[in-house]
């Protein structure tokens, strides 16, 4: 029943408003190092999942990434994480889900001030990592994470990947909640995404990821690594822009969903 | 004129409203360590000055201090800092004027959205240590300062030092500043505390201390280490409580004031 | 046959050389922030555990505590973690053991160059909290951490729980081993630690303390929480010292050792 | 004297034995940023200082550099530095001397110790950045930094800049130290170099800065940003490496001086 919503979701949204917003993770760098090239980046996508300090970033690298995402008129997300820049949030650790409450609020609270110095604001809460992996299987991670989000801001949206734990806790609590199908990763029948050590689970190929995506766009039908296919909503399009390889197929994606007449645009107006 | 108009302040103040805040400094504790009795510190003062992750503090003790001050209807501040923990923000650090409007709105606006999540939420800021140092001499790091706040939130107000560039910068930018003197440190005839190095920097006596405090909130006239005195403006008293000799000068501070009629209370509403 | 053994070694040693050291962790300040009385400890034990920046220290806080601990005349080792601070070292991290091998590495030898500097020299290792819990059950763990001991100074030794994978490994490594015994915590009848969360984990008695471990250095049997008894080797006793009442706990043992004819030497020569 | 005993130092070592180390900075990464491009400058250098935790580097980045320069045959050289990796040890800190005593007694003995479990070992010391200039100026920083190298091993060489006071406090304490000069930065008439913020400071044009160098070599005379020359002293040139262009002219100032019959070998033996 939730796929064929999904399916109905998104296949009527975009018959309707032909429009799909694209994300990225960015200032993701941290004192004297980057990571990625956000100059890039900014010019593709239409809204910023920005590092607070988490995995990455310190209030330099978040000012400085602000200001860039607003002058590119791009949505702002917070993307906190684990506390854990030696691991870059990638190692699931042992947090209590009160402890999670309040890092959460910490990040997203420190980037929040910022953008308001930056004269932006935060728009919407996108969790990374190995957090993110944690939220999307258990329920008790992804209520504590919408915990700090509600009582720091109602209006905060919740970016979540599609078929979560995460999304579905959102939506029972009746926060926004947008899901994003990921372009550069290959999806199981289940709608899950296809584990790092298996095959299939990362697409190198330009042509093939925009492929792949345009089928998803058009029916809603995500093809997954069996052949087969899966319903799944998605409001967003996650993009990886960490390497030249990947600033090209995020480059490429867009002009191919321009090409079909669908428009790039963020799911929360920009500040 | 200034001190003379800081005369009238104090003593129409307190002439007619009988009433003065008793400020502290707490949670300053990181991680498995403890700073100071924050439990019997509470129960003296009127406002509360919380570490934010500067000089000291984690989400977990920012959390714990601001659930302690909200069960004691206490007013709530942010206490910023150089972000230096092992120096306990007591090294003058070489930043820049910019980089300290973001630290300052990195570390207010974690203290803030974690407040949100204890339900209660913060109305003043207090800087620390040597970047109070530096903010009261010089008009520029007081100006930067001010930038995050006003950015952050209109309505926060600012503790500061009497006398000092910061309160100064504050008045001509028409934010809400409250002037504190200290309890136990030891004044200058221009009004300036004298430095940690010189005779009289340090009041021990808790008589001494409390005996000058009471001529300070009645005359409005501040006792100099010279024997002279100097007028002052001061909604608030500091008061520290790092030691137990420093919390048992507290409450003899604390009792010597309501004994004389005064009521103890915060400058801002609590939340 | 190993607790017969055991039972033999110790009863064999106390009766001939009627000796056993006293070991402490120390040094587990952090910038601005002390933990446990320190100077009273030194005065006690003879050999000192000292944090080596893992789980709490800092060079200046290591340059300190060698200083007092050579002053006292007390062997030296280093005390290695987890590299976590806020968690001082209690939880258990998902590090690989490649990992494992080169953050002990770091910390060992950070403090040893600041042992150098100090005019001492680190003579063992032991290893900290949740990593101590690992290395006691997982002989890969264990291995990782003699892996970094034997490739920075082959005649260090080891000091770990004794009935542990530590010590086992250590053994069949060559490595010198000490195991020791606990002051203040219950044991199962299987030679094991009874876990913190269950019924006579903690013993807080000072006599019953006492009288427990008077048993067991005279007879090899340490009395456990079934009211049975279980032979264990021993060549050093871990007294805690993080609140007035351990280091009364502490004095205590040590008087009633010291009443019985025994002395208090460290396992290994002082620098 | 000191310039025409350097002048002679250089002119007769190059004359006899026609060696000169080239020597860069490795390893300046942190978690999961990179810094430079290290594989390319391990085929060019015969000397890596490897940053040791200060302003960048933590465990795993150290080993594994260290495997790598040791797998190039290339000498290694501790690179400490002030704590401060937000800065990359470009700001010049309030420490005293005796904390920077100990703080790089902990950087070096954690290199040290790394280095021994990737099978190599620690031969000399360079400081780095803003502690390196402080060392230059300030002949107790300079004697702070040589108490600490000392302590830890008497066989350690110290690399420092040419004419500086660290370069003399070390001859005067019978340090072996050996004195570089940069290949991209402009000199004074003095023989210092030139501020950053000066005309001339950095040298961009590869041919210019390779011809230079060839002077200096040849002659012990390098060429000034004024047009004259400075006699100096140097057993090493040091390279930058942190861009493409960096990699590009360290390549050619090697393939220059070897077209010169120079050698390119470190000046002290590889472990």
């Amino acid at each position: 029943m939730f796929p064929a919503l999904a399916k109905l979701t998104v296949a009527a949204r975009l018959a309707e408003v032909r429009t799909i917003d694209l994300n990225a993770d960015l200032g993701e760098g941290y004192g004297p190092w980057s990571m990625g090239d956000d100059a890039a980046m900014l010019g593709i996508v239409s809204s910023a999942n920005i590092a607070c300090g988490g995995h990455a970033s310190d209030p330099e690298t978040m000012f400085a990434t602000l200001r860039l995402a607003k002058a590119n008129n791009i949505a702002i997300g917070a993307h906190p994480s684990y506390p854990d820049k030696e691991g870059f949030g990638r190692r699931r650790l042992p947090f209590t889900t009160s402890e999670i409450e309040r890092f959460i609020a910490a990040q997203v609270g420190a980037l929040m001030a910022i953008a308001a110095l930056a004269g932006t604001s935060v728009r919407y809460v996108k969790v990374h990592g190995a957090l993110a992996n944690a939220a999307a299987e258990d329920a008790n991670v992804a209520g504590a994470i919408l915990n700090a989000i509600v009582a720091i801001d109602k209006n905060l949206a919740l970016l979540a990947i599609s078929g979560t734990q995460q999304e579905k806790v959102a939506r029972a609590r009746n926060v926004q909640v947008i899901s994003e199908v990921y372009a550069d990763r290959g999806y199981a029948d289940d709608g899950n995404l296809v584990a790092r050590s298996l095959p299939g689970a990362l697409i190198d190929d330009v042509d093939v990821a925009t492929e792949r995506l345009l089928r998803f766009v058009e029916t809603g039908m995500m093809p997954t690594v069996s052949g087969g296919s899966v319903a799944l909503d998605a409001g967003s399009i996650c993009i990886h822009g960490d390497s030249a390889h990947a600033v090209s197929m995020a480059a490429h994606i867009k002009t191919a969903l321009l090409a079909r007449g669908l428009s790039i645009a963020p799911f929360v107006s920009h500040a």
